[in-house]
């Protein structure tokens, strides 16, 4: 079965709407998702809705719900998600960052009760829609443990940062674990090893077999450096935005359960500092300088923007095994889904 | 000879006024130097007076320059150092972040024409004093190259964040660069070899000399996700600010020539979030629960915080280079160096 992207976020959005989301944020939940499968972050897209459904199921995503502001100021905002899509949620607080940083130029706002929100990066880019860097943090379930430790105590916890061109997609996306918890999984399902240094066993002992890495925490990316990023990014989304934190955070794997986690959401306008043009012509002459050193190098959001520009008009592969879920959620809600393939 | 914390913000007072610095200035920039001693950065506190000297001679630090408030909104302010000492704009640059994020929760100040700042934490730190969360960056000489190049463009640029607590002193102050330039020089002073993983030469092959580094590039720590950060701290603290970019960054190592770096002082105030009792209470619980977890681990600052412990209200040595370089400062200005030794 293939799908190409605009029958993607057809199909979502019929799905949502089907459910009882109403057209609004249906597209809100359907661009993230289309968002996640074009950069091809495909278990954050289409791939995630299995778990979504059972969310909804056990009231852990609430379809009716709305955000709520619980304190605000013209530059920063604390909003209850109340178990909203994370997207939903996710992409209002980027878009009140947005209103409040084009006024002053810098602006943060924080979630508590949020979801999954599929990859950070998008709410990032965002900001860049509207000529803004964009910076979203947000908190996981425990993946890594302390510095010379074997409990999990700290999460993934992403970060990415947009910065808006006129030539280039100029972003990072990225967890600061060494590794996605998702592709030890995968190893473990195929029988494979993991490379060394991302992993340890639940004695804390460096681990290279899949199986005993779950048992155990995975390494932050960067040694100390890497361990001292995730550490702040726990406490911007954790202590600061009244969400968990530590081993309280209850990530989003597991949809019977609610989710504890937090996010941060800033938005910086260049027009209050050196004005949005000289920041742009700066910056594309910053990448400019880049590729003529070094030809062959990888700016970052090279990658994903190579695979929007590769995915965008062509029918793309879903694995069987989604194929079979998806059909059985639009069955239910009698959505034909061979009218939404290619 | 040897110095204790207390005589050294006296010497270092005693040496700027007499150099034309008014008393305020001089506290601030001794404040700076005593704190790199104290946290252990030795080559950024009273070990940096020999390049400063010509920096001033050389009319590159301009002991009777003034910030200048170029643009401004409640939340941001950019900022002209006209060429004062790093520290005294930095210090302001900080101070007037604090003042805005009191009232509205966050708030960014960028600062260019500024110099050597000292250790970047120490900026940070200042806004934990007024229970605020402060996050510095800066960048500096190009050092690292593009990923997969041999010519430096990015900077070693660092990232400091400090987070307030009733315990502990909770802090990171890194370069995003694997290894500081001085580690590759001091190496090369003593006839040693590099680690691995640390540079490369001026082919872009992997090296362990440090002749052979110095001609070449340092990596970035934590290979690709590193080199995203030091790429994205070079855009918020170079074309967003109005200062040098890439190989346009005039660092501050070479005190005859005017820096072109930059600086961004973002501070966050918990009290418009969560309020700031509960903030420090629920981080504190979370470095509460890593140090149950695992006993031994290192949280970030915990360095720095026995460095200081260790260091205040003890004799320091100073290495007799230093010593001589001091002593014909202080001849200079009839200071008689003996006067504030132990």
């Amino acid at each position: 079965m293939k799908i190409n992207a605009r029958d993607e976020k057809r199909l979502v959005m019929e799905i949502l709407t089907k459910w009882g989301l109403n057209e609004d944020n249906a597209e809100i939940v359907a661009d993230a998702t289309v968002d996640a499968d074009l950069k091809g972050f495909t278990s954050h897209g289409l791939g995630r809705f299995n778990q979504y459904i059972v969310g909804i199921e056990h009231n852990n995503i609430n379809l009716h719900g709305e955000i709520e502001i619980e304190t605000e100021t013209d530059a920063v905002a604390l909003i209850n998600g109340n178990y909203t899509f994370g997207q939903i949620s996710a992409y209002k607080a980027m878009k009140i960052a947005i209103e409040k940083a084009k006024k002053l130029g810098i602006s943060a706002v924080g979630t508590h009760n949020s979801n999954h929100f599929g990859v950070t990066g998008f709410y990032a880019d965002l900001a860049v829609k509207e000529g803004l860097i964009g910076i979203v943090l947000a908190n996981t379930a425990p993946a890594i443990a302390p510095l010379g430790g074997k409990t999990p105590v700290l999460g993934t916890n992403p970060i990415a940062i947009s910065i808006p061109s006129d030539n280039t997609f100029i972003a990072t996306d990225m967890a600061t674990s060494a590794s996605a918890r998702g592709k030890l999984l995968e190893a473990k399902r195929k029988g494979e090893k993991i490379p060394e240094g991302i992993a340890l066993d639940g004695d804390g002992n460096p681990t290279t077999d899949p199986v005993e890495a779950l048992k155990g925490s995975i390494l932050p990316f960067g040694a100390h450096k890497g361990y001292a990023l995730a550490f702040m990014i726990e406490i911007l989304t954790g202590p600061l935005v009244g969400a968990g934190y530590g081993t309280g955070v209850q990530g989003t794997a597991d949809p019977t359960v609610k989710s504890t986690k937090g996010d941060l959401f800033i938005a910086i306008d260049p027009e209050k500092f050196v004005g949005r043009e000289v920041f742009k012509e700066k910056t594309d002459d910053f990448i400019n300088e880049l590729r003529t050193t070094t030809p062959n190098t990888i700016v970052p959001g090279d990658i994903e923007s190579k695979n929007i520009e590769n995915r965008t008009d062509k029918c793309l592969d879903i694995d069987p095994e989604l194929y079979k879920i998806l059909n059985s959620i639009c069955e239910e809600v009698n959505i034909n889904l061979d009218d939404y393939t290619c």
